[in-house]
């Protein structure tokens, strides 16, 4: 009747597609409407408008993109760049890797700066371009704030401050994909010109929204873009803004009722406490790794990442095996090594909708993984010192009855 | 828009309700039907005989009826006992007492066998009852095979022994609430006589149907049963038995696609699997109670439930302050302590739709309340203890691609 | 996949169980949850206080058992009377007939008051026992306010009228399992002791919920009646009200949600809009069987009922066949003629949660299929006398956008 | 609770988004997956298999991309086709005009081919181009199967064989949005090398996946093709059908158990018995256009849609007030006149899941607006008309118990 199933629950733990809420599945189950009767331009008016909060923008202007988090990036970029365009772009994992070939493809003059994966962009050499940029030749920097493949957050407020530094009028383009809802992010404080997430991110809806938020001077850029885009074009967007009926095309109803719901939860509970939840959760993550001896992906505590944490794992273990028995022993879904990690690291996703004891019941998983792959890890020692920590740190949940 | 919202799932360890399998909340997701269209018959058949396996009966007729297990344990009453007919009956706890409650204000003359709580029934004081009644004045034994208050499982087997021993004709009324679909029953091999249980316990599907399998003696008893009844009687279900149509008033459609589902997920795992996986679970509730230092309420191993754990705590900690914590912090719904045992034990339940990492997460929980209500629990040893030994009992699950 | 299934939507016009609003599956589509938790309790106390009002009572007290309109009967009936009280009760169709056999299987002295079927209650006989029984005799008066089988409407105005014209003080019980919701039913003004009606009926919801309303007088009533009863007794509810916990016994989680949601419906409708809704769905439907040249079975405008409409077909045609062909051809269940009525009526539910289309859809349903059997109908005419009456009579539904 | 609410259903009736079939519904309540298990592959194999059927091709490739039918077009052009490329393009409505503003934007040279609205495409004039095309300059035909807007089908038979007859190696490209599940398609018969369709048409799916058919030949085309493509690019799909992983990008989870349910439907009713309801439900349309006295949008019989109904106003009455009516009152969506036809046509959609009695409600409902309006409809005359022949022409539905 199903096309898999085992006792219980799931434990997702990826990081992407997330856990949705249940109201957030229960506001999506129904059946289509049309999209241009009185009703969903209303709702979609309230969308867009709180779309807004949750990137921490008041002068941005949102783009709900019936796309995934790649075409969010193409979105991102066709509107605001031309071919030929010098755009400098850090590599330091799988996803920032595929940004980029999407930017070389889209015929763009991509100036890549690579790190080792395991460690954040290297912003001194984005200081030194900038300084060394007087023809103001770099039309756009591109940046992943958290790197999913390596859990590696960036400082995104330095990017800002160099640019302010050398009075460089680059745009500022952000993924977001794995850091809006969860990371503290501030699209307005930090001048990021455009900026993107997935919906099944850490909105944690199903996947089908690309949001992009763009600021007025990206606005401004997308006059005179000259790539060429049709579906992910904004001005499309734009005019149907103007004439109140929003949609250039069919957006999902079903979507639309999710986010509105997914939006609600996440302003009851407190958009800074959700953040503060995944930093609670990503902390004590970390502390669980620590326990068993492991070591982080993520090479400095300044670019931890609080929605992903990836594991490094002994050179005789293969991490695949890790991730293939938790599946199948444990009902537990990990995240592999990808590309240059691929069978060196696993990971695991804390990020969207999850709490203390799903993360617990995740590690606890983990632990008894590992010792059958033959690591000697001590059972019960991550979630012990997960335990200590999250249980002098309570939870900040929404007020209850 | 939802009564109480916390992120995260709720985890739910009550011993009933319990958690529904998703396919089954899919399965019920849908609008009422004509019950006496020709397909509502047709399922209905289906769920007789498959409602059957779970008993271990080929020769007992099942009653569906729309109703809770209390309502449940008054059909199986009153459609085989006459007001004044003497009764055995063991109160171990507040499960029992409630049942024997009942027995009373349906004015049966209740021979009550009382046990301390946290011990199982007194079936050596059986055994001389039934050797002293020549008479046979003893027409039903009445006995739960899980007390759902204290976690003791009693030895039914036993009792079919001592009734063949003694060649007493009583019957053998069970109530199979917090047991049937976990625990070992075996309506057939032991003679039981009626046997019910309600839809909310190991089925896993929401309250409301009572489902009460009745012997071919029992529906012999029935015939001059003098108790009065209507909504309860099964004369009115083998009415309608016989015209095909089924049911003598409305049933839920939700429940019987639900129920349609719920079968046949415990087909699909094997109902003996299911079994084991509850011993699984049980133990490792076990080993971590133990690990913490706690005491079982349960006082003999023989009586140990693999449904339901009750802890004793230490005489300075109320229980409900641990369940309302709990509760109110972790979004871990525990049992309280009932009546004898108010405010000195919580229950972990452990039965149903549940599997490893979910329990361990409960576990986990438990254990970071147990620190914050002052009982000096070393953080991680539960988990440990529990994932040692589950970690050598590989789960059996349903094969899968 | 599923167990039945034809391309569009089924078009359910059976008296029950009648379509539920899509919001309201929605709430329902849950988890179980603990019913001992805060947020239950809290819930349910705004439920008991809103479900009064769907009963016009500020006086009474509601319970909410789980059981069908079978068990409401008993829980009225055993809660408010002893085994040999004489009551008058009416058999007017099939529903007053099962509730009467009812009444005599659990023992009372019952006064049966028949009319022929098609008819209302004799009230003129009831004035006759009432002015003769100055010994009061008569305990209660039974009468349901809506025939489900043969769509009469009884006046209970005119019941109150004469049992407080001869100073009677029998009790009022009220059978409103097809009307409450849907008719305009008054229980404070009518002074009724008890009412009660069905989830699945014009509440909307699934089968599962007996909600029984009493009197003051009626609770009073409950301290002395003698018949035996533990699963419905009000005791059981009155002293888990006191305690705030409010539940004798596991409710459905997944229906409080529902109840919740349905009243919220009703209430953002508005009662009274609802009760018109279903008086200009009704004569709509009575205009539709006049145009086709049928006769209604209920005989005097004064019974037509706004719920329900049994159709007589002529002598030579068989109403069954109707009713299974309307099921395989058009995916339309229509109500069977029951017992008296069989082959000789079918009928036609519009109660509930349904609209203009819906019924406009099932009426050309009906007419294919009269056509079908052989009836010489005009195709269309039943239709356009329907929509003859609604152009002309705007439906009033809640404002929107 | 929920954004917009009225009682009873909503009566969909616009062509696209469409009515989901319960069952479709059931099976997208459901939490993320993981897409990267081994689950989602050996689920989204049997999708790319069966998805071929729909399209009756057994040598194309399919592409089930995250996107709506805007995002398919894009698609389908720029992985085969270079800036610069002339293409013969038709257009005849709202739809195929858009098709072409896109194709202009993407720098293509477009021949355009403009039919007077409500009529099919010229094809005479696309055998003069071929004729006249010695040289082989003419890259793609460009075509609407089904024109939405209009109602109109244009007879793609023909198409293929002028193509075949002037031996044209032309690409010929079919949007089949409105027509794909609903009308008679031949992919591998009538030669076409690039089909699309979206999940929200016919497939009765909420939006969110653009479905891309591509022949050999055209795949063979997308390896020189020169234009611009990223998330669009076929190659990307094509890398990971041959991993066995099959997603570029995360996927909708719930989409593809939609997917997997709404095929399954389909191939139990049997594509073509889908195919004849729907010619069914189409000329039971226009029999009742014709019975109000108004004129059919398209303008020859050979031109008539199944899947939509274009019908034209008095010059007096203005189509959206129709439509806004009808919304308002009786909770029916109709479809807007577009563009040129704005304000002078409305549309009625049959197509996906939808049956008799849900098209003969719209069907009343539509008569009661017109009269509302000011049109001197004959009530019930269109209601008549379709039951006359809907009556005499048995649906053809799944085998029922």
């Amino acid at each position: 009747m199903d096309y898999v199933y085992g006792p219980g629950k799931n434990h997702l733990f990826v990081p992407g597609p997330v856990n949705i809420p249940e109201p957030v599945i229960r506001a999506m189950n129904r059946n289509n409407e049309d999209y241009r009767s009185p009703a969903v331009p209303a709702m979609t008016k309230t969308l867009l408008e709180d779309v807004k909060k949750i990137f921490k923008t008041t002068t941005g202007t949102p783009f709900m993109i019936p796309t995934t988090g790649t075409g969010a990036w193409e979105s991102a970029l066709t509107n605001t760049l031309s071919p030929g365009d010098r755009i400098v772009s850090f590599l330091i994992g799988q996803f920032s890797l595929l940004w980029i070939d999407q930017q070389q493809r889209l015929k763009f003059n991509v100036d890549v700066v690579e790190s080792e994966w395991g460690q954040g962009a290297k912003l001194d050499i984005l200081a030194e371009k900038l300084a060394a940029d007087h023809a103001h030749t770099i039309k756009a920097i591109c940046i992943v704030h958290n790197e999913t493949a390596t859990g590696v957050t960036n400082n995104l407020a330095t990017v800002r401050k160099l640019l302010d530094q050398y009075r460089h009028p680059a745009l500022f383009l952000v993924d977001g994909v794995s850091s809006i809802c969860a990371l503290d992010f501030r699209m307005d404080e930090w001048g990021v010109d455009v900026a993107l997430t997935g919906s099944q991110k850490a909105l944690s809806l199903p996947t089908g929204i690309g949001i992009v938020c763009a600021s007025p001077k990206a606005l401004e850029a997308s006059k005179s873009a000259k790539s060429v885009r049709v579906f992910f074009d904004w001005n499309d967007y734009l005019k149907f803004y103007k004439l109140g009926t929003f949609w250039p095309y069919t957006p999902s109803i079903q979507l639309l009722y999710g986010l509105r719901t997914a939006l609600d939860l996440i302003f009851e509970e407190g958009l800074d406490n959700v953040i503060a939840r995944h930093s609670r959760l990503g902390t004590a993550t970390r502390l669980a790794v620590e326990a068993w001896g492991l070591k982080n992906c993520t090479q400095k505590e300044e670019w931890y990442s609080d929605t992903v944490t990836a594991v490094l794992v002994p050179p005789h273990i293969d991490s695949s095996e890790i991730v293939k028995r938790a599946w199948k022993r444990y009902n537990l879904s990990l995240g592999l090594g990808l590309n240059k990690v691929a069978g060196k690291v696993f990971r695991i996703g804390h990020l969207g909708n999850v709490n203390d004891l799903q993360l617990l019941g995740c590690l606890a998983g983990v632990e008894m993984i590992l010792k059958d792959v033959g690591y000697p890890v001590k059972l019960g020692s991550g979630v012990a010192a997960a335990c200590a920590y999250l249980q002098n740190n309570i939870p900040m949940i929404p007020s209850r009855i």
